[in-house]
């Protein structure tokens, strides 16, 4: 389907925000500008508005001017299943050290983040990741075979997973996260060079493609100095982020 | 605006998912059998399956059925702002006790934060937060004075803030969160009745009624244990969530 007129103005607004053109607190024009501006009659206009309030970007209020929230990071979703990705958006050079690769049968608990029978092979990676040679994550990743074989293949040295497996047509489509805090025991405070007991943050994530397949689940160990998850939320709109007391 | 025909598709598809009745991995109906369902054409079914693909709750593939991925919390927005709603959502009775409560002037951090002048008046709020009387987290909330006026007339040991507010007509409409790790220092770990060094998640929020002014600025510390924020992003789609290694 070609864009509607409507996708089209929150497009423009979206790119006013994204480029700081537009920040956090300022008024955007009003309906009756902004009709003037595209050509277009109320309608698309405030379908654009909602829709920029769905994302989290805008305020609308009646009668008042709408202000700015938030940025999106609409084209952004490569850095956030690569932390080689992340890591050059954020100016840091990554780099990392294999500490394990093999191919082993799944333990349950792997199993069912990976969907599969108990006991069917996957393929397992341990890494230290590196920002700017400085440690800075444990990684601990596990495929299904299918994609797994791919990483036996690579070298895990100085390739990122990502790049190898979208080389092979094996794109993620759909990233869930869990967050929680923990501290270093003595093998991961030693590999992290810091001492036991430094606050982690522990990202899980499980990667599926544009089917619903399982392409990686990952559960990750990032010193937590500065690393900070932000996300905004807006009443009456669905989020995904759902916060438990309990796992 | 009434609904449209693909928003209705899309809210039926969304309780289907929500109550269970289709749980995360299982297929959708065909596109065909949606159309029949719904005495719809395919343009509304596919525009309602790409707002759930938006919005993180299903997979579309070319020539495929769609699967689930993960369910919304469309309705839970009062439980993302209110620590007593979010306990009692999940079967714990909330409790506080209020440590602090002043009106003083507002230091250049918190000023920056409620967008107003360092030196102007501030309610400040911080309380020992229980649930099942058990400590639980340590509150500690800043409200601009035409908001924090109603709290400084409230009882905070027994009563909601969210809920005093509300009955002021105070409503918040969006809500920006930073999350990350910490490690309880003696005074924390005292009053959460823990050992300094456990694991505490910061969770530092900003809500906004629905022009945009703040309401209050937070920044909880919540025992780490069991607790865990999960969110869904998707390929092209718009995300507030953002992962940064530096503050």
């Amino acid at each position: 389907m070609p864009p509607q007129h409507y996708q089209k103005i929150a497009q423009h607004l979206r790119e006013a925000i994204n480029s700081g053109r537009l920040n956090t607190g300022d008024e955007l024009p009003s309906e009756a500008e902004l009709c003037e501006q595209f050509g277009s009659s109320r309608g698309p206009v405030r379908q654009a508005m909602m829709l920029l309030r769905t994302e989290g970007m805008i305020s609308t209020g009646r009668g008042r001017r709408s202000t700015v929230l938030a940025r999106s990071d609409n084209n952004d979703f490569d850095s956030t299943i690569s932390i080689s990705a992340w890591l050059r958006y954020f100016g840091y050079t990554p780099g990392q050290r294999t500490l394990f690769l093999a191919r082993k049968p799944a333990d349950e608990t792997t199993a069912g983040h990976l969907r599969i029978t108990p006991g069917d092979h996957i393929v397992t990676l341990r890494r230290l990741r590196l920002a700017d040679d400085r440690p800075f994550a444990i990684e601990r990743s596990y495929f299904p075979v299918p994609v797994g074989r791919h990483i036996l293949d690579a070298d895990t040295d100085t390739t990122s997973i990502m790049e190898t497996l979208a080389a092979n047509d094996i794109v993620v489509d759909n990233l869930s996260r869990c967050l929680n805090a923990v501290v270093a025991d003595e093998e991961q405070a030693e590999l992290l060079d810091v001492r036991p007991g430094e606050p982690l943050m522990r990202i899980r994530m499980s990667a599926s493609d544009q089917y619903g397949q399982i392409i990686f689940f990952a559960d990750n160990l990032f010193l937590a100095e500065n690393l900070t998850m932000s996300l905004n939320t807006v009443r009456g709109t669905p989020s995904s982020a759902r916060l438990t007391p309990l796992d």
